[in-house]
């Protein structure tokens, strides 16, 4: 499929990656309902593993099934479908290509007391590639005290996927002694955060919609005094993307807790004013029943296609 | 041995892995009196390493002879014979081949006063592979602060496995600072740590049978709002169950403490009558005298395969 | 994109494939205008390093630049599109995924007075990953002195790539001492140099259509004994298909030297009636004008879509 | 599967081996209708490598599917089934360890004029692991120019294989500019060249049935010298069977070209009077109808269990 | 030298071992006055570094030259001479081979403050090679919260050793935060460390003659039910024995803090009575002038050998 024109500007902004890393990009561009628009609906399903099987998929019980998630992107016709290890190989070697896959390569579960926020890395570039995905996942926790090793964990392994054709996704999610609740979806923060994360050579950035709050005094002065506006969730989503090299990294946003449909869409609304690429969506998609889920999806799609 | 309409059905849940990998899991299928059937019994052996020799043994004195446990497992029509390093070193070379075996590949003892639950690494893939074992065996502790190492050392190990042919067995045993006593056993607890084993790859998978405790104020609720039945063991077994991919991995269920038969055989039934796939039964089997200890089993197997 | 009943059916010929081997085997079944039905039509564009780039370029000279055939695949919906290391690394990082890409392993110049026929090794799996390609290509010249040296590069090359995910394409090409001119397209011979590349493990086999020659003497009493017919292209290609594992491995065909359309139509309708799975065609594509090539592309892959 | 006294006491001739390669002869051992008894009926088919697929299959056709002998090895109650690398490739990962599997490292065609004998590598030990194999198998032609290479070759897998618990069958066929055409079997060489098979680490010698040929005149000396008897089929395989440390070898004769069942059946009692092991029937089983097969098949095993 | 039937029955429960590792076992069986008893003595120094020289040598100052003990061990008949790198180094060259060495890989010096005990590695497989060692040496602490730490050191150990050909002595010492001091000599916790030893691959396990006490009371509750004698010596060795694969693993016994001479035969008898294997006899031996460690040293052998 050739490249669109918007698909071509986009992978320009990432001119030192080579060829099998950037068709994989694009690759997930090219898929679903989105192709070619440069916009992003990635269907994410680790939630099983970090919040524990009953409350991810009881609400709509098909989803203990990774074959739902794998069959609800593409009947919902979505970029790529992210999961941890055990989820995809339950289904690549079923479906064999269907989809572009996201292998998640690190997980936290709800169990353990753990101190400082950071996940076990529970896959690896290798596999990957046996299974044929088109992207690794990784979740970063800045405001983490083990902010070193995480960094450092995945700068290993951008570099190995890279030379393998092979880009990134990064969850970039602000956590730990060193920021306060609100702190973690503040305006500040995340757009800090998917800055880090662009700098640790992401090519898609995964952040939650951020909040009008400020959390570091130093940065409050600095949004007074040059009248950022944060008011809206567009103000707020366009000071994040400007953060991420200006708007030259793909962000996206994730749906969070599950909702109601009209504060969903209107959320996707204020993400599509202020430039963001798209929407990660989990648990507001695949706890909906199917078909109402894939109708939630599609809306979501024409409102990032400027259909709705 | 032609592989049943059951076993082919078993496999087929597991379509990224290699051949090799897929014949070792069918050789313990099709091994013993329930060959065939798609269904476990286990004898796993690493009470003395865990518990002691004396605790273990004493109770029937010739377990204190690694061979007799090899022999018991073959008596009895078991699957497979679990054990650490040193139990299968004293007999994989003097029986070569005759049940397929277990390498237990970490293990703890009581001795040490260990702060977060971890066990030791006390084997590796080269060792099943040079004693000729048909898979690997791993205790994760899910609740342990010591989480992320534990899940790292396990998706090394299980990758180097698959890749030369052996499959993996999880021992996924709740434990740790994260939570309370009574939720080690807990249904959401023992759910939620087998699909995290679910997630990193098992292809069988171990834990205890849960009781009706439900350990998580989030799981509560959804348990409550949903209805979801926990009052019989084949309640709770049904829902471990449907957690590891909606039935399709391997789970069997651990004998736990030495009790008297008629406890273990209503436990085994509520395990069978959950969708349970069988029993790794330890203590309630050889520290039984030996001809009773083969009735027993029988017995279980019987109600496994549906004759009793 | 869903795989159909056809390629699903295809891709159960590989059972021991990883899932990225077979995904990316689907991708080229899943790519141009033959997508879905499990054939195939390639552009190979090797010429240039095997006759020299006057020879191969100048009836066309827009061929003396990459971009123009990778574009020509496109246009004619082929399948993918075959090259040596250097044209792909000239489009590869242009256009980023338009089309699957095979790496031609191994080239064989015309100025060297080899002895026994053996390309050299122009590319490395490595190469294949980081340029995004789908498959590796490497040729074989059974017959030839040479052939354990080349059957042995093939297979070190095969093992890496199917760990990395990636499907071989082998050029199965007899020639060499053992063999008379006429023989590198005798039918039993065509045949035996297919069924030693299925052998070796190729995924695609590429031969050229068989004449009704029959190079061994031991051979010719087997084809006279079962009347086996070789009147036709059509009973040829049957002959080479089932040699093949009986048709459970792809088996495509090249144009061969540059000829009229008629003859280049009527040699197709025969692989088609012989059950081949498509065309590898080169010189009768690119060194006809471009709306021409695309034409006589277009209607082979209607012969073969069973449209003409 | 408890090994039988004669399994046992076989294994014991190979007291410096690991468990695991023990364990892998021993299943070879306790499969199919000779199972225990410590005589072999493999089935190999390779020969559509070395002779090409027109000779070895038209006779019947269905087998240019490697189903059919995967299948045909199974249901004539083979010990094992033996065959290059792309015919295990297509039904190990379909069937997953219903039969033992041997893969053929090495394999020549029929096609070159290569100089003195040698076989190209077609496989490795790590494929034997990822296919789940039981054995690696390696052709030796003693005579040729080039033994240095196959010898070290061999030794190199083998020392591999054991250590990953894989046992070897050694193909000794002698053959090259050092022997006579009489000399390939005849009865001293096949005895040294099987010799040279044990000497090199082999677990099981597959040799040609030996004729009453001497091919050296040292040798003709000391069997004229020491009376050795020559005359019967049963003598000759004695002192074949004699040559490999004096029995301790497991010893198994190949049946050669295709002919007539009694020919056959006089044949194989003569390798069992002599104290033969077994037989690997290629094109006398599958080039017979399939029921046709399993029959002469069958009797075959019985002639080896003592039943016929 | 033949090994005796002792010997052979001794290497027997050994079974996966490779000829290497046995023959240097029973190199160590076939030397000094107790060869073919399938008993030991060894002499250990590695005190100099554990307590310090002045404490170690002074008491007989010849001592202080690793010469000395070289000697003492040949002219008492001992089975072997254990020590740390540095004496080995400093005798091996100079001896060549006169006795069978073990390297003693971990060592613990009395000038640190540590917290929980563990040894630091001193040495390697590759020193015991070099050096012509028949055997390497390793102290765990069982108990000790660096448990995981020290388990995997010598698991990596062992396997690389038995990969060599050479066998390993555990000391398995209780000691750490998880005991009491009396604990660390109880008769419970010194027949767990020795399995816990043979689980984790040992050869030769030492440990030190147990107390009658008991340490953890859920073993006590079990030597009440089942009456398990722990009032002498022989008793408590039994259990400890019997705690080792029913006695299949090569128990001995250290001599500890120097003492009387009636004193040191009386625990002998004990450990004889009991099914000990042997003593690993260091301060009692070389702190006593040289002829009277070397009469000490041959009672202690003739107690062994049933003569005393």
């Amino acid at each position: 499929m050739r490249n669109s024109d918007q698909v071509r500007k986009i992978l320009s902004w990432y001119p030192s990656d080579n060829p099998g890393t950037l068709s994989n990009l694009a690759r997930m561009m090219n898929t679903g309902r989105l192709a070619g628009t440069g916009k992003f609906v990635i269907l994410p399903v680790d939630q099983g593993f970090e919040h524990g099987p009953v409350r991810s998929f009881q609400p709509n019980p098909g989803g203990y099934d990774p074959d739902y998630h794998y069959n609800l992107a593409i009947d919902a016709g979505c970029n790529a479908y992210a999961a941890p290890l055990g989820a995809l190989e339950a289904t690549a070697g079923k479906y064999n290509g269907e989809i572009p896959l996201i292998l998640k390569l690190n997980n936290s579960d709800s169990m353990a007391k753990v101190g400082e926020p950071i996940s076990a890395i529970t896959g690896s570039v290798e596999d990957a590639l046996r299974l044929g995905c088109s992207a690794i996942g990784f979740t970063i926790y800045p405001g983490s005290a083990e902010r070193n090793l995480m960094y450092e964990q995945i700068r290993e392994m951008i570099l190995e996927a890279k030379s393998v054709g092979i880009p990134t996704v990064l969850w970039a999610y602000p956590r730990g002694s060193g920021l306060s609740k609100a702190g973690e979806t503040a305006v500040d923060i995340v757009a800090y955060a998917a800055h880090v994360a662009a700098q640790l050579g992401a090519h898609v950035i995964k952040v939650k919609p951020p909040t009008a709050h400020v959390e570091q005094p130093e940065n409050q002065k600095v949004f007074e005094k040059f009248n950022i506006p944060t008011a809206t969730m567009a103000d707020r989503v366009r000071h994040v993307v400007q953060s991420c090299f200006n708007g030259k990294r793909i962000v996206i946003f994730s749906g969070g807790e599950a909702k109601g449909t009209d504060a969903v869409l209107e959320e996707i609304r204020g993400i599509r004013d202020g430039g963001g690429f798209g929407s990660i969506m989990g648990r507001n998609a695949f706890q909906r029943p199917h078909d109402e889920a894939v109708k939630l999806l599609n809306t979501i799609m024409d409102i990032y296609a400027g259909k709705a």
